[in-house]
């Protein structure tokens, strides 16, 4: 990899619009929140209500610059440091957000979600259908502390 | 959303190595290829063993420009017209694509896994560990074409 001919631009589509203000780290599978998606890419959602659930990649916009290569997962002491590729830091190289949520309705322009961990005025990147089997593993193996 | 000042700018983390040159439709679940990480962000990748599969962010570099609004599903003429974001099309506003694979082995900077989509010289954007419950829904739904 050379510098600055490899760089890519991307342009937000969308932004989030949550009454959480400040990143937490707290799970939120509960939290409605709303996606508004650009007027003019509205006709390019047509048909997503066809999925209970999306995949939203959006822009971790406050994350921590430059990402440290290692962290303790879920900001825990007791994990031992992990290389950021194998944890869900925000702090990440290139600090994109992916979350699976549920699509409670679409209006036009505006997805209201549930479950999405991304604060108020997150830029977003791309909205993806949830296609069981494609974006789900039966059986997969992950370490301890992902369950606790 | 205005112009310019919302741009946001990533720098590939590394590349895909594969034997596949073109792109192609067809669904390759048991493709083995690896996904050459930049040195200077090996220990990055510590820990990522762990887990049985991983989630990529990949740039499709080779995706049509400027995306359409709307496409039919798997390049299929049958599928009806559908909006971009309730696709997996390639061709979209932010061509980011995400693929979860089966991670076969790590070796310092290299990873070999089973199943990713992208053809070879792909730019990587991010890698992030499967965690079953957080990436996965049970009992999703989605339309009758993403099963054909």
């Amino acid at each position: 990899m050379t510098a600055k001919s490899d760089e890519i631009t991307l342009r937000p589509i969308g932004a989030v619009r949550s009454r959480i203000k400040e990143p937490v780290r707290r799970k939120r599978s509960d939290l409605v929140s709303e996606i508004v998606i650009d007027e003019d890419l509205t006709e390019a959602l047509d048909g997503l209500d066809g999925f209970s659930h999306i995949i939203v990649l959006w822009w971790i916009h406050k994350s921590r610059r430059p990402a440290p290569v290692k962290v303790r997962p879920k900001g825990n002491p007791d994990n031992k440091l992990t290389g950021v590729f194998a944890t869900r830091s925000p702090a990440r190289p290139n600090p994109i957000g992916k979350s699976t949520v549920r699509l409670v309705r679409r209006r036009g322009n505006v997805l209201r979600v549930k479950g999405l961990d991304a604060i108020d005025g997150t830029p977003v990147l791309d909205i993806k259908p949830y296609i069981p089997g494609y974006d789900s593993v039966e059986g997969a193996k992950a370490p301890e502390w992902t369950r606790k």
